[in-house]
Parts: C-alpha cells; structure tokens; sequence
C-alpha cells in the first residue's frame, strides 16, 4: 500500500510546470470570460466573486482601499446602475504564472457607456491571482481609469 | 559528512515562514530606501537596479511596455534631467509577501517638481518582486501618474 501511495504522489509531482501553467492561464482566462458575461449582464454580485472573499484583498487606483466588503460598496457607488455598468471588454490579456499558488495578469479593460452613463472608460491594469481552495481568485488589483 | 549535510538543510527549511516574511520586508524596504536615494542623486542608472534585469519585466501605465531596456529608454526620456527628476519620495509602503519566492508591494510615490521640470507627479502603484539570486527585484510595475 505504502508503495501505491509513494507512486501516487511521485506521479503529482511530476507533472511538469508547464502542464501546472498551462492549466492556470486556461482557468484565469476562463474566470475573465466568466467576470465580463456577469458584469455584462448586470449582475455585479456575480462578477465579484473573481475575487477572493478576504478583508485583506487590495484595491489601488486613485487610492489603495482595503477588504472584500469596501470593494463591493464601491462598485455599488460606482456602477449601480445597468447604464453605469455599460458593456465590459478585456484585450490583451497575458497571464504570468508566478509558481503554483500565485499567478499575475496584465491587460486592457474597455467600459462602453452612455453619455447619461458617464461615457467610456478604459485603462491598464495589473491583478494578482492566489490558487485558493476554491480556485484561482484575485487578491491584488491595479486597475487605473485613464483620463484622457 | 553527509550527516551534517542533512543537519544543514534542516536548519535552513526549518526557518519559519514568519522569519522568512520578516526577511522579505527588511530587504525590500532597503531597497526602496536605497532606489529614493539613487534617484535623488540624479542616479537613473543604479536606481534602476530595484528591478530584474529581463527582458519579461513589465509595466503598467498609459500602455504596456515590456523589458528593462525599454523601461531605461522610458526613464531616460521622461527624466532625462535633475529638473525632470526631482526629488522622489515614498509613502503608504506595505509589502505582502506571497511565498519565499515572490512579495508584492503597495505604495504611493510622490515627485516634487518645479514648473520648470514639469510639476509634481503622483500616483498609487502596485509592484511584484521576485527573490532572485542577486537578491529581491521588481518584475511587474504598475504605477500611473494620477491626472488632477
């Protein structure tokens, strides 16, 4: 039996960093699929749950806030409506896998809104992604607005 | 010999993760100190050595750009004079270690600047560093210039 087990687990630390990266971008990039249908649908508190629901989760942007349920107010404030959410768009998404339990993404956010909205938004942003229990889940967000 | 080997590398994995962490904050604390200083002695050169000399080193502002040559040629054309440099000052600094490999770091940079050298600058940033071999370096940078 002890054999069997030693064989198991001699076989899950074999697969190659590649494979473990591979399957990180593939389930990043999924979530971000997931995150923009949700959003695009009006539902921010589905959109939400890409990130991970710690009080220690960092949001930096026009200043640094702090915690799962701040986030949440802000988009609340922020996009409480279906004009003021718009139509959600990522390009140039790349996933930089960091080891098996951390990973970060860089890319292009697109907010196409009304006038009455508050008009588009766009920018660049950096997030960092922690393998939690319940899967990969944004921890750090730099996320700035571009003034024009 | 193989004995004290063994005894060696007990002693090392046995370091506790707090100690570690500890570890991780002193030294990148130092560095940040020591890159402020570099800068305000008109240095770009060696404050530019806070970062991992790659060409997968990315940053995260108006655009994305990639790999320290690019970022020298950035910094060299944005602040190619003591007046465009200014003085360089952090505040707000907290570094989140993720493993013993990677930290990420959150913090708000100011630059007092006459009108001559283009006005002060500031901005909330977000940066991943990696524990290389010649010590911690950011590989990830996304610090934008908040517009007033």
């Amino acid at each position: 039996m002890r054999v069997w087990v030693g064989f198991l687990l001699s076989s899950v630390l074999a697969v190659p960093m590649a494979a473990q990266t591979k399957t990180a971008d593939v389930a990043i990039l999924a979530l971000m699929d997931k995150s923009a249908a949700d959003w695009n649908r009006g539902d921010i508190e589905s959109f939400a749950t890409c990130y991970k629901d710690s009080p220690d989760i960092l949001f930096i942007g026009r200043t640094i806030s702090r915690g799962y349920a701040q986030m949440m107010e802000t988009y609340r404030q922020n996009y409480g409506s279906p004009e003021k959410m718009g139509t959600l768009t990522y390009s140039q998404l790349e996933v930089h896998p960091l080891d098996e339990h951390f990973a970060t993404m860089t890319g292009h956010f697109h907010l196409e809104r009304s006038a009455d909205g508050g008009g588009n938004q766009d920018g660049y942003f950096l997030v960092v992604f922690e393998n939690t229990k319940v899967g990969w889940k944004i921890i750090e967000d730099d996320s700035t607005i571009l003034r024009k």
